[in-house]
C-alpha cells in the first residue's frame, strides 16, 4: 500500500492505495467520485480524463504509483455544480453536446485543460486537442462539442456572459420545436448522472460481482464443465452453470414469422450442450470483487469438442456444412419480394441494365459505455434487473421462461445508458444477472470491459446483395431484381424481421414499378445479429444507392438528377407497394442541388495529383415503427405540482427525456404549465406501462402519440363547460379521476409473403452529400464536408434532432471507411474496430431541414434516429468514385482497398 | 432491496438499498459522501444530521425504509465548497467553532435547518434548537457555536457581507496572537476532512473489517477459546487469538519509577490467561464487512472461570483480595510528599484545622468520534498503523515488543482525530490492528461503536483523598496533611505518574510551608486509567479547593479573600518545593474580585425559595510538560515556495496545526513569508521527528520551542553579513544546507521520593468563578454563568485558546454535575454518561486574560489545554454550597445527591 496526500478538486486528501491500482479506480471506487467514467479501460476513449498537475491525463491507464505525492487533480466534480455550472458545462448543455453523456465528463475536463493553456483556440486547434487526447464520442458527430468549446471560451474570455449563453424558454412558453436542453443534460455535464457501473458500485456491500466464463472458440460441443478449482479461489461465493438455471435456459426470439424454420429457442442463457459463437457464456463466477471473480473464471475448466466454425453466410450455406442448431437448417428463413409485373421480360427489353454485388459487414456499435447491469430482489420478492435494455417489456417476455420465473415476479429497469445504437434491442446480460440473483439470492453486478462489449454483444448483420436495375434511356427506373443473404450469426432473434428489411429498403426512395427478389437469413458462428441504427437499411440502401450511381454513369446522367427523376412523387409507391406518407424527396433534392453544384466545382478546383477530391450523393429512407402492428401506452396524472407522465420511452442516449417532455408539454399547453412542472417517470416496469422498445425511430411517433392521447384525456377531464380547466383541487373536490391511460396503435400491416404491405405509420427522408479527399499515395479517404437535406417531419427538439443527425453521419463515415468486426483477433478494441475520432469526422456538417408535417405523427413529427445512418456511407463511396474512379462495393473502404483499386485502374491504363 | 430516487444536494440519484440500512450508511458508504459523520450511532450526538424534506434529522437512526421516495436531502457537501463557503461554514471557521471538527457538519446542517425556518433567532432560540436536535459537542463549550450562528444569520439576512465576516490577516502580517482560523478549519466545516472512519471506508476493497470478542465480565481466568464456529460464519477471513500474536503479547507501560512493584508488562494485547476488566479483547474476527465480523465475533466461545471483581480501590485493598496480576500486589506504587517541617505538631498548635474526605470519579472522555484506526504494509514492507494516537513515538515503544516487530519496521500515523481529551495518550486499538495486519498480511480496519468507545477505552482514575489544612486565625495556611488513593484499573501504564500528581497538585496555588502526605496506586478491575485533560489535578485540586471553602467558613472569611491571602507570591514555593514560573494569581484574583462582588449581589437578588442562587470560586494550577525531563524535535526546511516544518505535534482536535503555524510563522517573521507559504507535515513517523506526546499542555511549550529553535537555525544559515537573508536560489547556489533539526529540552527534574522537585518548565494559572442555580425541589443544579481569569502566558492564537477554555469549563460542569462511568450497565451511552448538552452549559462565559510572558515558553507562551479543567468543578460545588448550604464532596453532584443534602439539612433544622 501507498499513503499519498493528493489534492482532489481543491481538497487535500490522504489516500491509502495499492500502487498498481489505476487513478480512475481510486477516484471512482475509493473516493466515490463517479463523475469520472471508465469506458475502454485502456486509454482509447478519454472518458476517464482528469487534469493532474495541469495536464489532461487518462486516469484509467495511470497507476497510482505514477501519481506524484502532492498531485493536484481536477475531476468533473471540481468544475461546477448543477446550480453553478462551469462555462464549459453550460456550453455543453446548450449545444446538446451531451447525448448519452458518458463521454461528457472526459471531454469537458479535456476542454478545461485546453482552455487553461490556450484561451483562444481555433476550431481546428480544438479538434487537434481532442484528437491528441483521444477523447472519443459515438453520439454527437463531434461538431457540437467544438461549438460548445468555442462558446465556453468566449465566456471565459469575458466576451459573453453565462447568462447570455444560457438557453432561455421563448416568451410564449413553448418547448416543442425549441433548442431546450434535455432534462438530463445538467446531470450529464456535471458528472452527477449515475450510469450502470456507478449505480453498481454504489450497491450495498453484499452485492456479488459476476464474471463470465466465455467460449474462446466459435463452435463446439461441450463435453464437461469443471468448476471445482474456481470455487476454491479467493472471494468466490458461487460458480454457476446451466445446471443452476431454473427455467428453460433459453432466450426466446419471440418468433413472429410462421415461415421461420427455427423455433426461436436457440440462444442459451448459459451454454449447456454447445458453444455457438466466440464469447458465449458457459459459467458465471459470483465473487466479492470483479478482480476475484475474473481470476476465478480463468480456473473453470471446460472440455470441448471443436466443430467447424462457419464464420460467414456462404460457409454456413455450403453443402457440407452441418446444422449449427441441429434440426434447424442453417438457412432458416426466406423473404420474397414481388411487386408489379415479372421483371425478367422488363430486364430483357430495357434500354439500360446495371448489376453488381454488394457487401456491408459487421459494423460494431462501439458505445463508450460497456454493457453493464445488476439485479436484486425487491421488498415484494420480485427479481429486479437493471440494465441498458431499450425494450423492457420485450426483454421481459424473452427471458422470463428461460429463467423459470413467473412473469409478475420479474421487473426490468433501464439504467441511464452510455450509448447503445441498437445493440440493446437484444437482451445481453439481463438473463445472466437473473440467473445469478436467483441462484444466490444476493444483489449481483456485472460490468463488461470493452473487450467483452466488443466481442460479445450483437453486431450489425452483414448482407450479401446482388442487385440489378433496368431503366429507360431517360433514366426512368423500370424494374429491380434483388437477392440478399443475411448473416445473422447463431441466434435467430429478429433475424427474420431484419431479412424483411431487404424487401422494404433495397431501392427505397424510388418508384420502381416492378420488383422481384429473394432474401434469406443464415445461421453462422460469427457475432449474433442485433439491431443497429437504421437496421437493415444501411445494407439495403448501400446496394441501391451505389448501383444508382453506376446506372447514372451508364446513362451519362448526373447522379443527383437521375435520383430526382425517380424519387417518390404522388401516385408512386414504395417497394412494399404502399404510398409514402409524404413526398418530400423532390424538395430535398431541390434544396441540395445548389450546394451540390458548388461542391462539384470546389472538388475540381481543390483536387491535386496526390489529393483527389470528389462529391457523392445518396438517398436515405427509413420507416418509423416496429414493422406492422405497433402500439404504446402511458399514463398521465394530474398532481398538486403539475402533471406526471409515465411510460417506457427507452433512452440509448438519444434524448428520450426530451422527446417525452416536449410532447407532453405541447399536448398540455392549454393548461399553461411550465416544463419543470412535468415530472417524467421512465423505463421502470414496476411503474411504467409498455411503451415498446426504442428501435426503428418509433418512439417519437408511437410513444409520442400515446403521450399525446393520455394528455388529451386528462385535458378533457379537466375541461369545464366554459372552456377553462379545473385545478387539481377542483378535480379532487369533484371526485374526478386524476390519472389517465394514453394508448396509441399504428394503423399498419406487416408485409405479406411477397413483401407487400404498409408496415410503417411514417417515414423519414434524406439526401446525403459527401465531399471527400482521397490520398492517392495511401488510399486513405478523408471526408471533408457532409451536407444533408432531411425531412423528419415537424421537429420536436432542434438540439436532439441535430444531434441525432450529426452522430449518425459520423457513424456512416465509420461504416464507409473503417469500422468492422470480422477479425476476432484484431477487431477487439475501439481503435481496432475503426472508431472514428474527431479528425476522422468533418467539422463542416450542414443540415437543411424540410419540415413536412406527418398526419400520423404527434404534432406532425416523424422519427429521426435511423435516418442519418440509412445511406450516408453510400454517398461517401460514390464520392470516392467521383474523386478517383475507384468503385468500392464491399465495406469498409479501407485505404488498402482504395489503393488496390487505384493500382488496378493504373494497370488497366484508365 | 429498495430502489429509491432521492435528491441529494440538488442531484437526483437512484439508490438501491437495504430497507434496514441507515440513511447515514447509505450516504457515507454507498454514495461516498463522508462529510456526514457518525458519532454515537443512536441519535444522541447529531453528528450525522442532514436535512430531509426541510427537516433536520439524524441520519444514523433513519432507516432507508422510512426515507420517502423523492426525498430531498441536504448534507454538508450540499452547502458550500472550500472556495465558496456557505455563510454558516464561514462563521464556523471565523469563530473557531470547529475544534476537532467532528461535530461540525452536523451542527452546521442543523443551523441551516434553523435559519431556513427562523432567519432571525435569539441566542436562546439557537440553544433551544441545538438542544432539541441533540447536537452535541465535546470541544467548544458551545458558546462559539452560538456566536457563529448569530453571525451567519446576519450574513444571510444581508446585514453584513461574507467578506466583512471573513478573517483578515493584520496589515503587519503577524499570525501570532491573532484570531486566524486554524489551517484545518475549512476542511472541517465543509466535511472534506477525512477522519479515521472516512479513511477506513476509502481503503482499497481488500481491507478486512475487524471486530473484537470482548470480555463481558470484569475478572476471570480464561479456560479455553473456541473460534471454530466463528470461522465458518459468512465473510470471515480469519479469527485471531493470543496464539496469533508474534511478540510478547503485552503493551508495556514503560515504567519510569523504580519503586513501582509491577514490571509494566501487565496489559495483554489479546487476553491469554486472564480477563482483567470488562471489554478486554480476547479475539479478533477479520471479515469482509463490519457486520459480518461482529456477527462472527458473537460466535467465539470463551470458557471462563470467574474471579471476584474488585470494582474500586478499597475493594482491591481489602485483606482478602487476591492479586489481580499474580505476583504484583494490588497496591503497587506509593508516593510520599514531605515539604518543610513535620505537620503533626503544626496541626496540633494551629488556630484552625479543617479536614474532609473527597472523591472524584471515573470521568469518561466522551469524544464525539469513537476510537478508530487501520493498518497496512507499505511499499517498504513496514507495518503502518493509523489511529487517533496522540503519542506516536511513545506508543511505538509501548507496542512494538508485544507485536514482535523490529522497531524500524513499525510506523505509526495519526489520523485527524475527532476529540481525545487524553484517552489517546494510551494505546487503544493500535496493537490489535498490528496483530491483525501481521497475521493476515492485509489492510485491516477497526471502527469502535460508541458503546465500545465508552466501555473499553481508558477513563479518568478516581482519587480517594483525605485532606487536612491548618491555618492561623488570619487565614494563613500553615500545614497540609494529605492521603490519596488512586484507583487505576487493571493496567499500570502511567499509574505511578498519575499518583505523583497528588503530591504536585493537592494544595497547588498556595504557599503551604509544611506538607506531609502519602499517595498510592491501586490495581482494580474497573476501567483502566488513562490520561484525561488536567490529569490528576481535577481530583487533587477538587479536594484542596473545596476544603479551602470549608476553611474560609470556619474562619468566617470570604473564600476569595482567603485564597488571595495564600496564593503564590515571590518567595513562596509550590507543594513540590520549587518556585513558580510567574506570580500572577494575586492579579488574577484582583481582576475577578469586582465580578465576584457583582455575582454575589446578583445571586442574593435572584434567589427564590425554589431556585437558590450561589457563587463559588476556585484556584486552578497546572504544569506544562511531561513531568521532569521532556524534549521535542522537528525539522525545518527552506523550499522553493517557502518553508516546510515537520514534527509530531499531535492533535486531539485542540489545534496543533494552528500552534505549529503560529509558532513557525512568528519565528520566521524576519523572512517576511506569508502563512500559506509554511507547509506543515505532522504526525507521521515515517517523515516526522519525535515531538513527544500531546499531553500535559506541553506541546506549545516543548514542541513550540523546538520549532522556534529549528527556525532560528535556518534563519542563521540564511542570514547574510549585511543582515538580510539569502533566497532559496542563493542558498542552493552557495551550497548551504536547506534543512535544520530543531531541538529543545526542558530544564526540569522529576520529583524525588518526598515529592520535591522542579518538574515543569512553565505553569498555567486560573481563578474560576461559577454562578449556579439550585432547584430545591429536584436538587438539580444549573450553571448560569462562568467567569475565569486565566494566565496562560502570551497567547499564540486567540481562537484556539478561547476554544480550549470554553470547552474545558463545560467538561468541568460535566465532571461536577453529571458525568460518570461507574455503572457498567447505565454509563454506556453519551446520555447515560452525563454528557452536557448545550442547555447544560451557560451561554454566559467570560474569560479575562493576564498574559504574563513565560521565560521558558516560546515567545512567552505557556500551555492552555489542561488549565480550564483543573478545578472549575470545585467552584461549582462551592457555589452549590453558597446557594443552598449543601456541601458535596463526592462527585458528580447529581440532583438526588443535592436533594438528599437539602433534606438532611432540613431534617437537622438548619
Amino acid at each position: 500500500m501507498l499513503k499519498k496526500v493528493i489534492t482532489i478538486n481543491g481538497v487535500t486528501r490522504t489516500v491509502i492505495v495499492n500502487p498498481e491500482t489505476s487513478l480512475a479506480d481510486v477516484i471512482r471506487k475509493q473516493l466515490g467520485l463517479t463523475g469520472t467514467k471508465v469506458g475502454c479501460g485502456r486509454g482509447q476513449c478519454g472518458a476517464c480524463s482528469v487534469i493532474m498537475n495541469g495536464k489532461v491525463i487518462r486516469s484509467c491507464v495511470t497507476r497510482m504509483k505514477r501519481v506524484p505525492d502532492g498531485a493536484d487533480i481536477t475531476t468533473i466534480e471540481g468544475l461546477g455544480t448543477p446550480d453553478n455550472l462551469h462555462a464549459i458545462q453550460l456550453a455543453w448543455a446548450v449545444h446538446g453536446a451531451a447525448q448519452c453523456g458518458f463521454c461528457s465528463p472526459g471531454f469537458i475536463i479535456s476542454a478545461k485543460g485546453l482552455l487553461d493553456t490556450n484561451p483562444n483556440p481555433t476550431r481546428e486547434e480544438v479538434r487537434e486537442w481532442f484528437h491528441k487526447h483521444r477523447n472519443a464520442c459515438r453520439c454527437t458527430g463531434y461538431k457540437p462539442l467544438v461549438d460548445a468549446v468555442m462558446d465556453a471560451a468566449r465566456v471565459l474570455r469575458g466576451e459573453i456572459t453565462k447568462e447570455e449563453l444560457a438557453y432561455k424558454l421563448p416568451k410564449e412558453g413553448r418547448v416543442w420545436g425549441t433548442k431546450q436542453p434535455r432534462p438530463s443534460a445538467i446531470a450529464k455535464v456535471t458528472g452527477t448522472l449515475d450510469y450502470g457501473a456507478d449505480l453498481g458500485h454504489k450497491l450495498p456491500f453484499e452485492k456479488l460481482h459476476l464474471a463470465l466464463v466465455q467460449a474462446k472458440v466459435s463452435h463446439a460441443n461441450i463435453l464437461s464443465i469443471d468448476t471445482s478449482e474456481a470455487e476454491e479461489m479467493p472471494g468466490v461465493y458461487r460458480v454457476l452453470t446451466h445446471k443452476d438455471v431454473k427455467g428453460k435456459n433459453r432466450i426466446t426470439g419471440l418468433i413472429t414469422f410462421p415461415s421461420n424454420k427455427g423455433d426461436g429457442w436457440d440462444r442459451p442463457i448459459l451454454c449447456d450442450k454447445k458453444v455457438f459463437q466466440y464469447g458465449d457464456a458457459i459459467a458465471i463466477v459470483c465473487a466479492d470483487t470483479e478482480e476475484n471473480a475474473r481470476a476465478a473464471a480463468e480456473k473453470v475448466k471446460v472440455e470441448l469438442e471443436e466443430l467447424p466454425a462457419y464464420m460467414s453466410a456462404p460457409a454456413a450455406m455450403a453443402d457440407d456444412a452441418i446444422e449449427i442448431h441441429p434440426g434447424t437448417p442453417n438457412v432458416y428463413f426466406e423473404q420474397k419480394i414481388a411487386k408489379g409485373e415479372d421483371t425478367k421480360p422488363v430486364m430483357e427489353k430495357a434500354d439500360v441494365v446495371v448489376e453488381d454485388s454488394f457487401y456491408v459487414g459487421r459494423q460494431p456499435h462501439l458505445p463508450m459505455e460497456p454493457d453493464v447491469g445488476f439485479a436484486y430482489y425487491d421488498e415484494e420478492g420480485r427479481l429486479v434487473i437493471h440494465s441498458k435494455s431499450i425494450g423492457l417489456h420485450l426483454h421481459h417476455a424473452m427471458i422470463a421462461p428461460g429463467l423459470g420465473i413467473e412473469p409478475e415476479k420479474l421487473i426490468l429497469v433501464q439504467n441511464p445508458a452510455g450509448g447503445t445504437f441498437g445493440y440493446k434491442f437484444s437482451p445481453t446480460i439481463e438473463a445472466l444477472l437473473g440467473v445469478a440473483c436467483m441462484a444466490t439470492g444476493k444483489p449481483v453486478f456485472l460490468n463488461f470491459n470493452m473487450y467483452q462489449q466488443i466481442t460479445y454483444t450483437g453486431k450489425r448483420s452483414p448482407f450479401f446483395i446482388n442487385l440489378k436495375f433496368a431503366a429507360d434511356k431517360a433514366g426512368k427506373l423500370l424494374a429491380m431484381e434483388s437477392d440478399w443473404t443475411v448473416d445473422h450469426g447463431p441466434y435467430s432473434e429478429f433475424g427474420d424481421l431484419l431479412t424483411v428489411r431487404g424487401a422494404q429498403f433495397i431501392g427505397a426512395g424510388y418508384n420502381i414499378p416492378n420488383i422481384r427478389g429473394l432474401g434469406r437469413t443464415v445461421c453462422t458462428n460469427h457475432a449474433w445479429g442485433s439491431a443497429f441504427r437504421a437496421y437493415g437499411s444501411p445494407q439495403s440502401e448501400f446496394a441501391s444507392e451505389v448501383l444508382m450511381d453506376q446506372l447514372a454513369e451508364k446513362l451519362g446522367m448526373d447522379p443527383l438528377e437521375l435520383r430526382y427523376k425517380n424519387v417518390y412523387r404522388p401516385g408512386d409507391t414504395t417497394p412494399t407497394g404502399c404510398e409514402p406518407d409524404v413526398y418530400s424527396l423532390p424538395e430535398l433534392i431541390d434544396k441540395i442541388r445548389p450546394k451540390y453544384q458548388e461542391a462539384l466545382e470546389r472538388a475540381k478546383k481543390e483536387s491535386t495529383a496526390d489529393k483527389k477530391r470528389g462529391v457523392g450523393v445518396s438517398i436515405g429512407v427509413y420507416g418509423c415503427g416496429l414493422d406492422g402492428p405497433d402500439a404504446a401506452e402511458c399514463w398521465v396524472e394530474l398532481t398538486k405540482d403539475g402533471v406526471t407522465v409515465a411510460t417506457c420511452w427507452h433512452d440509448h442516449g438519444q434524448g428520450a427525456d426530451m422527446g417525452c417532455l416536449a410532447t407532453a408539454h405541447e399536448a398540455l399547453r392549454p393548461l399553461g404549465i411550465k416544463p419543470e412542472q412535468i415530472k417524467l417517470i421512465l423505463n421502470d416496469m414496476s411503474v411504467c406501462p409498455n411503451g415498446g422498445p426504442a428501435g426503428g425511430s418509433r418512439s417519437q411517433v408511437v410513444v409520442g402519440n400515446a403521450i399525446k392521447a393520455g394528455c388529451e384525456l386528462l385535458l378533457n377531464a379537466m375541461k369545464k363547460d366554459d372552456g377553462t380547466y379545473r385545478t387539481y383541487d377542483e378535480m379532487v373536490a369533484e371526485n374526478i379521476p386524476l390519472r389517465y391511460d394514453g394508448k396509441w396503435a399504428a394503423p399498419c400491416t406487416a408485409c405479406d409473403e411477397n413483401g407487400q404491405g404498409n408496415p410503417f405509420p411514417t417515414y423519414m427522408y434524406a439526401v446525403f452529400m459527401s465531399e471527400v479527399e482521397v490520398d492517392t499515395n495511401t488510399g486513405k479517404t478523408q471526408v471533408v464536408k457532409m451536407t444533408v437535406a432531411a425531412d423528419v417531419g415537424v421537429i420536436a427538439n432542434k438540439l436532439v434532432v441535430d444531434g441525432q443527425i450529426y452522430g449518425g453521419l459520423v457513424q456512416g463515415i465509420g461504416l464507409a471507411l473503417s469500422e468492422d468486426f470480422e477479425d476476432l483477433k484484431k477487431h477487439t478494441t475501439l481503435v481496432g474496430c475503426g472508431l472514428p475520432y474527431i479528425k476522422d469526422a468533418p467539422d463542416n456538417i450542414e443540415i437543411i431541414y424540410v419540415e413536412t408535417p406527418r398526419e400520423l405523427g404527434p404534432f406532425g413529427a416523424s422519427g429521426v434516429g435511423e435516418l442519418p445512418l440509412t445511406s450516408p456511407h453510400a454517398s461517401i463511396i460514390n464520392a470516392i468514385y467521383n474523386a478517383c474512379g475507384v468503385r468500392i462495393t464491399e465495406l469498409p473502404a479501407l485505404p488498402e482497398k482504395v489503393l488496390a483499386g487505384l493500382k488496378a485502374k493504373e494497370a488497366a491504363g484508365k
